[in-house]
């Protein structure tokens, strides 16, 4: 057996070093200042959790994603939270007791046991929104326009929307009486595309043809615009639950339209990859670089049901981590100032340092006998005595 | 057996909800403001990491109260953090290729599996920074001081601070040649504190009348600046090593009543509690309303060698959920501004939103149908039309 280097991280686990830190950090706060300009409060969801909390109404993916350990106080089992979502909405039906809309935004590391074959990482850093209490279109198109507002803070240009409506697909199987068993296969093939597979199945149920046809057809029901219509005309004999659903995306399409002329707009009416506790509307943003959606959400109405409350939900998450990283490419990290102090002891030269420190600039006092150099430390200026003041001098 | 609330959190995991979520936020980035501003750069370390890296030099007692875990990928142990400072030496020593001093500050979320006796958390929020690279008696007071100006700007009063060094017991049991068993055994009765027992010991010890004498002194030796006076009696005949460990306690003394000449100081020359990979200098931080240390720290030279680069190293850790509790007694929560918008849809009320917004106010937009009561809510304004101008307007 080799000799494991003790600096080695766990694959898809990563530390953040100070430059990229900085940055995370800085995005950290502009994001959660914009969710609280909108509204949205605050709330820090525990990092473990009773696996059946962690769990609940959210699949078997999340369960597969989830860490497991025995809590040494209860003998119950634990999770590590994989998401966050579930507990904010535990937040929300127990602790909060608004009838009213609630909003509320989370920032915090979740881990996953597996990780995505796309995503490197099995530590994102989940952040997102939450609104709580309003089932109308409305509140799906404020927290899509907040995501967008999100991704502009994180300075991403060249972003595109994914319209989706999981109510589509659970309204056809449930029209369909397929067995949950049979409704959790053609689920998992539609979430993995897997086409071939999709015919399979649906051939291989007991339905009558029209069923067959539309859920047949509905892995082909992705692009532009035109795909609403496309779809008018395949679920014209479909029941009233796939009408609604087509109604909602059209009139959130046209709303994000006005508010956003310029975002290109697109649907995939067999979208449920992730999608895991989600009832309706569903959403996700991409930027050309990125082989995945950065950013994604949807209508999970009743989630809360087991918690004590069930209550129509909408938001949205993303990984700040991956935000982070490509804004960085985009907002450049300004060089910050540090000024260097000697390690003279002297009141005046003390004073100095804590008047300019009050004034939010950053002052790293020299140590006796340290080495390096000033440039290679990245200091910008110099704290020195002229007369009897203490000035700072720009290193040249 | 009892069917369990699902809203149920198991025992020491906590939730933080909107108003004290927002408290600790803003505590949060005062905090690393002033580490920032004191040259220490924010670093995010790994929630998991293999065990080995976590535990390095740690003791058993760090090792009882980290959860672990099977990764699923690699095999390997993992565990989850119970501590950063080990992983933040380990950047020091692997990623950072400073031979100058490296200032690093870090918060996050850490887990007990059992906590502490004294504490009712097993999740605390660990806020702390460390210096590495410099030995000298000048690192530790900057680091003390920078202890003391985060509990000064988390409001809080009446701090009092203890002085002790690790380095005097290590030193005395190396004279006394003790086992590693007989060693960690008195190690763990005196972190107890538990005199009889270690009376016990000692007395079992083949020692020399003078070192037993030493040993069974240091338990006494607590209590203000006549303390260090006493010591100086009681190994008078001592190795170089105590001896230095006085002379470096009363120069941080020295200094630090110099420069914050109200601070209660006292010295306690047997507390180990806690101090589980520290080898010279440590503190700790009282307010009278807290049962327990609100802040430690202390000296922990060369804990990065198994990481690859062997530096001295010093620093401090505190629980912000601890410091945000107590501070919120004295900084009050001010009522934050926040103004409603009618759902009306109109441009000119969409663009007089988002300029409130850009400006960093907090604005709700009304949902259709909503329901609940304005002042309830919390708003303290609202967006109102005024011949052709949409105003905001304070509620009464």
């Amino acid at each position: 057996m080799q000799q494991k280097n003790t600096w080695l991280l766990p694959d898809g686990i990563e530390e953040v070093l100070p430059a990229e830190a900085k940055h995370l950090e800085n995005l950290r706060r502009k994001l959660l200042d914009v969710f609280s300009c909108w509204g949205y409060s605050l709330v820090i969801t525990p990092m473990i959790d009773y696996l059946d909390s962690l769990l609940t109404g959210s699949g078997h993916d999340l369960d597969l994603q989830t860490f497991k350990l025995t809590d040494q106080l209860s003998g119950e089992m634990l999770g590590i939270r994989a998401d966050m979502t579930p507990q904010v909405a535990r937040i929300d039906a127990h602790n909060l007791n608004n009838c009213a809309p609630a909003r509320l935004c989370y920032v915090g590391t979740v881990l996953h046991t597996l990780g995505d074959p796309l995503e490197k990482t099995r530590s994102p850093m989940q952040i997102g929104a939450e609104l709580y209490g309003h089932e109308g279109r409305e509140s799906d198109v404020e927290v899509i326009s907040l995501m967008l507002e999100m991704l502009a803070m994180s300075g991403l240009k060249n972003v595109h929307l994914d319209l989706g409506h999981v109510g589509i697909y659970r309204a056809l199987s449930e029209q369909a009486e397929l067995t949950d068993a049979d409704e959790a296969a053609l689920f998992d093939a539609l979430q993995r595309k897997a086409r071939p597979e999709i015919r399979e199945l649906i051939e291989g149920l007991a339905l009558d043809e029209q069923l067959k046809t539309m859920l047949l057809r509905l892995p082909e029901l992705n692009g532009g615009y035109e795909t609403l219509e496309q779809a008018r005309v395949v679920f014209a004999d479909a029941g009233d639950a796939v009408k609604r659903a087509l109604a909602d995306l059209q009139a959130i399409a046209d709303q994000l339209a006005a508010a956003f002329p310029d975002l290109p707009l697109s649907f995939d009416l067999a979208e449920l990859r992730g999608y895991r506790y989600h009832t309706g509307v569903v959403f996700a943003a991409f930027v050309p670089s990125v082989g995945r959606e950065i950013a994604r959400g949807g209508r999970y109405d009743n989630i809360g049901e087991v918690f004590g409350r069930a209550r129509p939900a909408t938001g949205f998450s993303a990984d700040l981590k991956l935000l982070s990283v490509l804004s960085k490419d985009i907002i450049p990290l300004e060089r910050p100032e540090i000024i260097f102090a000697p390690a003279t002891d002297n009141r005046e030269l003390a004073e100095k340092i804590r008047d300019l420190r009050a004034e939010g600039r950053t002052v790293i006092r020299e140590l006796p006998g340290q080495t390096g150099n000033y440039k290679e430390l990245g200091y910008t200026s110099i704290l020195e005595k002229k007369n009897t003041d203490w000035v700072v001098k720009a290193i040249a």
